[in-house]
């Protein structure tokens, strides 16, 4: 089959790989429908986060059930199914909690690379969710969300308590801060700030229910939100960077008591206790447990209630990848969709 | 009046200071029944904590009104009162959510000094709650521990989720941490480790509702901890201490999706993002919102259900802080009670 690879910072190539086969009896192997490239690809695409030489690349996916290994009893071949980004059994203590994403038997699927025609999915009934036909096409883009962006952005809404009467800020203003703001609009947040100068961002931000955008950042964004809102910082935060930047103005701009839900991926921060002592906020996120909020998810992107596909603002043919990594690299793409 | 003042590291002194008197109309002056050393004080004690010259002491009280500014109106000349160490005005939108700590007019009551004859309580009305008549003298630690100690370790379990069904772990054993327990017993744990190596303060632990002690410290410790839990962390940690390793260790000692309440005032911890991120953890804490939990408390000591005096093991006259201060810095006591 064909597959990502990132040989090295800036250097995506396509290649021949390995048609994966049925390792234990509880994988299944599925026909990619859609995959995609991630924000967090970023990382080794730009060489801030070290790869040892030629990576698969991806993580996120949809598609058809081709295989199933002796134990899967969930799905069956034909079904067409979203899963998250890390498998797990979604049957031990950790995962019953509603943190699939550090179960004990978790495996990240991204060490499998779902860039590619084929995948194989490790834990497939407690991983995979099928939707209830086959999908219209127009809905594989918002299914593919499912699968990590929107599933991150909401376990940020949900980590940050976004709800009625609260003020939701978001940090970040790509696929997942703009699904972060998504999920607050459907969880009943009052007023949605999004901190964003990019204007393509800042208009799907507001389809998806932003009511103010502010275009500083770090502390000059954070006393913009304070006079926006009266003197207070926001009832909720989302921060979906990753930096030590975007982390403390996700901080400092929640009120005492209120809550952050960081889910940017933490490259070199180190928080000062100090501050964060007398922040008073709650501080809740990591690795999104999506596979906690797929049922719900598929229900709403199946009856068309919400459109998370949007931010695939380009379609490329796998073959196409490293123009994909490029656009996004550039800020000329929100997010890449790769069509095998 | 006669009150207590830090000179520099390790040097006490009790000195005539001047009496209070009300300032402003929402003022209340007490006269102490009691006042106390926290382990706070010991922060600049030891010199870790820097104090620009001879500094009042003391932000722990309980006392009877002598004396009440115009504006006053929830409390009046007689009552028998305990405070916070944060005035609070108790009708702001912070305070109303519960943080009275971060009051937006909150006042350091250790400006004030409280290990002294009497003191200015600043917002008196948000600040001061009543016990209902005057206690029988028995009574007074209790009430003393409610004005910090206990209020403290209650915030911290309230912030790590202890409840039933929950397996708590207290990083600390000094008051605070102590009253962890006890919090945690209250709101109805099912179990609760404390790691500790002194023997009158596992001692304490247990007569407060610990059921398992743990003696070693640091990632010693969390593996001991996970040993004794089948391989999973607590479902809910109190980190009542302050530093990096007690910090790290709270975090380790937590499962993914658990919660650390963190109350001990961070000095010179710096938080690794990425292993945060990774933890899954909920974090939060900070100075303890303790008027939000006043009420509560003092009913529970009126009414003898709990008994958190215990944690005082020394009582000295007010003359005698500086061996108060002493015997707490080379742990020959957990906490001393001043009677001025």
């Amino acid at each position: 089959m064909r597959g990502v690879v990132l040989n090295g910072p800036g250097d995506v190539a396509v290649v021949d790989r390995d048609d994966p086969r049925i390792e234990k009896p509880t994988d299944a192997i599925i026909k990619m429908a859609a995959a995609c490239v991630c924000g967090s690809d970023l990382w080794p695409y730009r060489g801030i986060e070290k790869t040892g030489g030629p990576a698969v690349m991806g993580h996120e996916y949809v598609g058809v059930v081709e295989q199933i290994g002796a134990e899967v009893k969930n799905v069956k071949a034909g079904d067409f199914v979203v899963g998250s980004f890390f498998a797990s059994d979604n049957t031990c203590e950790i995962c019953r909690a509603g943190y699939q994403s550090r179960c004990v038997h978790a495996e990240l699927m991204g060490a499998i690379g779902t860039q590619a025609e084929y995948a194989r999915i490790p834990l497939a009934d407690g991983t995979l969710v099928a939707t209830p036909g086959m999908p219209d096409d127009d809905l594989i883009p918002s299914l593919l969300a499912a699968s990590d962006v929107l599933g991150t952005g909401w376990f940020a809404a949900v980590a940050a308590e976004a709800g009625p009467g609260r003020t939701v800020a978001v940090v970040g203003d790509g696929a997942v801060g703009l699904l972060g703001v998504l999920a607050a609009k459907q969880l009943g947040a009052e007023r949605i700030v999004v901190f964003s100068r990019h204007s393509d961002r800042q208009k799907l931000a507001i389809e998806f229910g932003a009511t103010d955008i502010i275009t500083e950042r770090g502390d000059d964004g954070v006393t913009a939100l304070k006079d926006l809102l009266g003197g207070l910082g926001a009832h909720s935060v989302i921060e979906a960077v990753g930096t030590q930047e975007s982390m403390m103005q996700a901080i400092r701009a929640t009120r005492p008591g209120g809550h952050v839900g960081y889910v940017g991926v933490s490259h070199d921060v180190r928080l000062p206790g100090d501050e964060l002592f007398f922040s008073a906020v709650h501080l809740h996120g990591g690795p999104a447990p999506v596979r906690r909020f797929l049922p719900e998810l598929i229900d709403l992107i199946w009856n068309r209630r919400i459109d998370p596909g949007k931010v695939f603002d380009r379609t490329l043919p796998l073959e196409d990848a490293a123009e994909g990594y490029k656009a996004m690299d550039e800020r000329r793409a929100i997010k890449t969709l790769l069509r095998p």
